[in-house]
């Protein structure tokens, strides 16, 4: 069996480190390398300085391959190249196909052209030039002393579509990879710790290779059982065999096996059954139809929201009758019921999603303390609800109350038939 | 003058190597070290490795103040806190204050501890205990040669709640820092690269300690223009004189000098002017309305929404009339001016804003590409209407329509008095 390689990210920007910028570009890679099967060892990110990034440099020549990202831009140029330089011992020459591509993506956006431009296709000699049809930085591959150097530039569109494009087949192709495979389960309706003791025989079970990972997100875990192994068959009937045992488990929390938000999974079921919804929100503010009109062809199953935040309007848009409102309080059963139902009838849907609650951080009472919601859902054969405490944080309550919302629209999608 | 010191962070994590979490912890200790007159250096983020541990300290030894986040939960305790011991020559032992703070926390939320809880009131001998009334894990400080190590938890919300309590006043008290302060001014309706052109000559003025960064964002840019200097005084005065030339220079561009987004801007005009608005969206989808309901509040002052996504729903909703859809299309300015003036009706608010367009990827036309969109705000005195192209990707449409359609409320609200 050959070696697993040591692989290194060094990130390179002042903006990084004043926290000005998150470094997203380091996750990024690390989990683009992990499905590639290769592991990430460290990322260290220093500022645009010869002398940091030379220390920086030398502190890989342990490692197999080195990627570093940014420094590359227009201005910040003028440290990292001479550095190069200096760190491969060879100098800058003008490179003819690196020009022609500033050239050609100048010619395409219909701008001009400056000298600092031109600055952009003068590459360290020793290095192999490496396509980037993203932008004007060039990508650059060097190595000295059997250690690859790869320099890609730190903008995370042009950085993600070159290593995908160019690095990854040509880094494939001179390193050995260990096969990689990964399954997500996604769960609703039961807590990271709850889901744990219920499947801790399982997962305690599981073979060395094989590790299981909890990612829990606003009321739902996703949970991902990956594994690395040199008998790509292997691992691949293994995973099978173990997400089937992990399905007769929590069968009743899982909602899909598909790496995708809960509203996505409602936009399938409604294509499918050629179904649509409209959501009545108050606490959410809108939020329901936020995250649904976020997907691309979400107008064939999405009809409207009413959004009514002032209590009258609830009345007027929606006709939820004052007298409950006055009985029973903005904040109940009765309400939320009467919501579902008003936009069901207003905007002529098969299904009608409604939130009352209070999402604080004032507005809480003994009675409906602060994250407190009811949702309700009306379909064609009546409607359900439930009530719901969703904690404290007002961003946090909104998001588990969309989340549950979607849950419960979900499976009333599945108990219900077109009418 | 006292020379700067070199602070350097390390986190540790496999989650954070392998991607399944973004390092959002050394972004924010960059910001707050900035904000309170330090430099971070550098940051490297390494796995739950003994060697990898080991070898990141003793790359440390030229740094003043080395701060370490993660690796201190109860289930990765095991591996940080005895390669802590091994390197600092000591060993673990029970601290009864550690002890104290973990059963105080778990008394509190009402849950029951374990073992493995009571093990993490195991510290170094050698550490100096801070005290975490965040969470279980615990803080240490810690010297060798002269260099200060600090352990904090991994986990966003704790670290920070240390970091602000207890460790940044002790870092004050032991290392000299060099004053810093910093003014954002908010703008929006210009391009980063006119921006440039318009300020140019007075950035290039700019005296040597101040130092000015474009952040732009979906059709914003915040311009920080901040600095450092041992004279506190000097500085303040300094940047209060170039905050008010830049400010004659743009001042049709600015939005805010305060460092908050667009509806936190609007929210404030209506408070103080007693009066209210509400929504009529079709391609933003409820976007409008739900960053607007993150603020705490806002009932105050938002009345409600029609996201009105199927079209008959703009005629029976908001009583645009039929006759301008069919004549005129759904994305168009009589359209749009409908929807504006029947959703202020509807909701019975001071201002309505609505918008209409081709999100995408799809649907488009040639006289409507994808990205077009109208934004209309009508009020106590009419209705304004404009048409944008805001691109291509469907996100940044919504959220680049969602801060223009803010912009233009803004100036709306700002030449209407209360009827």
């Amino acid at each position: 069996m050959m070696k697993e390689i040591v692989v290194k990210n060094i990130s390179i920007g002042d903006e990084l480190l004043i926290g000005q910028v998150i470094n997203t570009n380091a996750a990024w890679l690390g989990e683009q390398l992990s499905s590639a099967g290769f592991r990430l060892d460290s990322t260290l990110t220093i500022g645009d300085s010869e002398k940091a990034i030379l220390d920086a440099f030398n502190a890989c020549m342990d490692a197999d391959l080195v990627l570093v990202t940014g420094g590359l831009g227009p201005t910040a140029d003028d440290i990292t190249k001479p550095t190069v330089c200096k760190f491969f011992d060879t100098e800058l020459e003008f490179c003819q196909e690196a020009y022609d591509n500033v050239v050609s993506l100048f010619k395409r956006r219909g701008f001009q052209m400056s000298e600092r431009n031109r600055g952009q296709a003068m590459l360290p000699k020793a290095c192999q030039y490496v396509p980037n049809t993203y932008g004007t930085a060039p990508c650059m591959w060097l190595e000295k002393q059997g250690v690859v150097f790869v320099f890609m530039p730190g903008v995370p569109f042009e950085m993600k579509g070159i290593f995908n494009d160019e690095l990854l087949p040509r880094i494939k192709e001179r390193f050995h990879s260990v096969p990689y495979e990964k399954r997500v389960i996604m769960t609703t309706g039961i807590g990271e710790s709850f889901l744990a003791d219920k499947i801790k025989d399982w997962e305690d079970a599981l073979p060395d290779f094989l590790s299981l990972a909890y990612l829990p997100q606003y009321g739902m875990v996703r949970l991902r059982l990956s594994g690395r192994h040199e008998d790509a068959e292997l691992l691949h009937q293994t995973l099978d065999a173990e997400v089937e045992k992990l399905t007769r488990l929590i069968s009743e929390y899982i909602f899909s096996m598909q790496d995708q938000p809960i509203e996505r999974t409602v936009f399938d079921l409604l294509i499918n059954k050629g179904m649509t919804f409209a959501s009545a929100e108050s606490c959410t503010g809108g939020n329901i139809a936020h995250v649904f009109t976020l997907i691309p062809g979400s107008s064939e199953v999405f009809k409207g929201t009413a959004v009514t935040y002032a209590t009258p309007m609830k009345t007027k848009v929606l006709g939820v009758p004052a007298e409950d409102i006055e009985k029973y309080g903005v904040v109940s059963q009765q309400v939320v019921e009467g919501m579902a139902k008003g936009v069901r009838d207003l905007m002529e849907s098969d299904f009608g999603v409604a939130t009352t609650g209070v999402a604080g951080p004032s507005g809480g009472t003994e009675e409906n303390p602060v994250g407190t919601v009811w949702i309700g859902v009306a379909s064609p054969h009546g409607v359900v609800s439930q009530r719901f405490n969703f904690g404290k944080d007002r961003e946090n309550v909104i998001n588990r109350a969309t989340i549950a919302a979607y849950e419960m629209l979900r499976q009333q999608i599945i108990i219900n038939q077109a009418p």
